[in-house]
């Protein structure tokens, strides 16, 4: 959906500041801003700090990312780049489910489960996770969901197509780039009758490696301080601005 | 599989020794004796203790609801009562997973969703659980029993069929009997082409609370120094053999 620039509405009433992007209403009402900041956290918040130019970077892989899977047929809350490190996009009634698709072997997965990081998958993993922090965002299954009331079973197989096919479009998009897509976390919202893609893909939310050396250019640099986070950022982005 | 006490084989090499019962081998390769011990562990083993009787208690408590459940029609590992706590059993490669049904919120539910214990459930609630004691027994999803190879997709529902099985044909009978059951957890094994049920169904695997106190009558009271163990599941047994 792209809009000029010139017909962009302006920032209204702040709505929900996060962790790491500020959500802002416009006057129409199906429509919100979205600010990348450029604060980091980690470890459920306990881990702080801010990572120069990511609020920029992200804002736009985001962006170029929701075309990507949009062109593959997903459906995306975003409609526009509104500014320097700003996104305008559909307003949606987020369904607090943190959806992760995994083809690599890392973090969490590995400790669950007692396996060793960066065993390929046969197939891809997704897993839910119940959004809510003061719970620490628990792995919940389909029957959780549905007692919880957050989703019929009918969205749920719609949510997991949807991020399935994520998965399918980005894996090799970003393997041209030199990029291993090893895991991604999604958020999916409600708008209407549809289900859309919303909230970001983006290093915060993705793990990705390169694929010659297998270092981590993604947040994994800020969690574990590896240093050169932003550097490692930028390259994402320039991966991606490079091929188009 | 009635068999006269006279055919029924001796104990011959212990096979495996865990927190609650001693696996023995018999003359029969495809017979097991498993013998209920006294001991009680709760907390991934870090809470200890004895309940007298106990072993005697799951061992009859356990042949009676397999009795049952297999009237109903789900194939289990029980073969005959081989002593005074002591069963004979078919000897099965247990699949592990811990295969938990829930018809009201208690436990470990209770604190991942966030939710008051006591609270009914509209439709049970079926969880999968890596049966691991070294990652303190993970939630898991399909998904995670696909990529460790522990399952097919089709005798996992082969698995989940039968542990609803199991509720729809317990939570009836043992209503009668006044007991709720809030919540239980399954083994299962296989044997040739056969997912048999295994391992036991008792006071220590199942939360019972009486119907008109609501007071536990399993091991919760071990868990949270209830008091009166010993004498809630002597009243479980006593419930069941009162009306057979
Ligand atoms: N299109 C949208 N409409 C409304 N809310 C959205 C949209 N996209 C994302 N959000 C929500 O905006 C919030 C801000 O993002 P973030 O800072 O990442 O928050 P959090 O700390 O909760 O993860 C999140 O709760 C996210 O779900
Ligand atoms: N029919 C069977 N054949 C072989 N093993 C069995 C059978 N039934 C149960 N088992 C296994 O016997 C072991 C002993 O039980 P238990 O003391 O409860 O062990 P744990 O401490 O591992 O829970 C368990 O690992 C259980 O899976
Ligand atoms: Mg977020
Ligand atoms: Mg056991």
């Amino acid at each position: 959906m792209a809009l000029p620039q010139a017909q962009i509405p302006p920032r209204g009433e702040r709505l929900y500041e996060g962790k790491a992007k500020v959500v802002y209403a416009t006057a129409d009402p199906g429509l919100v801003r979205i600010y990348f900041k450029d604060d980091a956290t980690a470890f459920d918040g306990r881990k702080r700090g801010t990572i120069g130019e990511k609020g920029r970077l992200n804002a736009r892989i985001a962006a170029h990312l929701f075309r990507v899977v949009e062109a593959g047929g997903v459906p995306t809350h975003l409609v526009a780049v509104a500014g320097e490190q700003e996104l305008l996009a559909r307003r949606v009634a987020i369904i607090p489910l943190e959806v992760v698709v995994r083809n690599v072997v890392a973090g969490s997965l590995a400790r669950r489960l007692g396996l060793a990081p960066g065993q390929v998958l046969e197939e891809p993993v997704l897993e839910l996770y119940y959004k809510r922090d003061d719970l620490g965002d628990p792995l919940i299954n389909r029957a959780h969901v549905r007692l919880l009331g957050i989703a019929t079973a009918e969205e749920l197989d719609r949510i997991e197509a949807l991020a399935l096919a994520v998965n399918r479009i980005l894996r090799p998009y970003l393997a041209e780039r030199d990029l291993i897509l090893v895991d991604f976390k999604l958020e999916f919202g409600r708008s209407g009758d549809d289900i859309l893609l919303a909230d970001e893909i983006s290093p915060d939310t993705c793990r990705l490696w390169d694929r010659s050396t297998g270092e981590p250019l993604d947040k994994d640099r800020f969690r574990h301080d590896l240093g050169g986070v932003a550097d490692a950022y930028a390259e994402v982005w320039r991966r991606l601005e490079a091929r188009g």
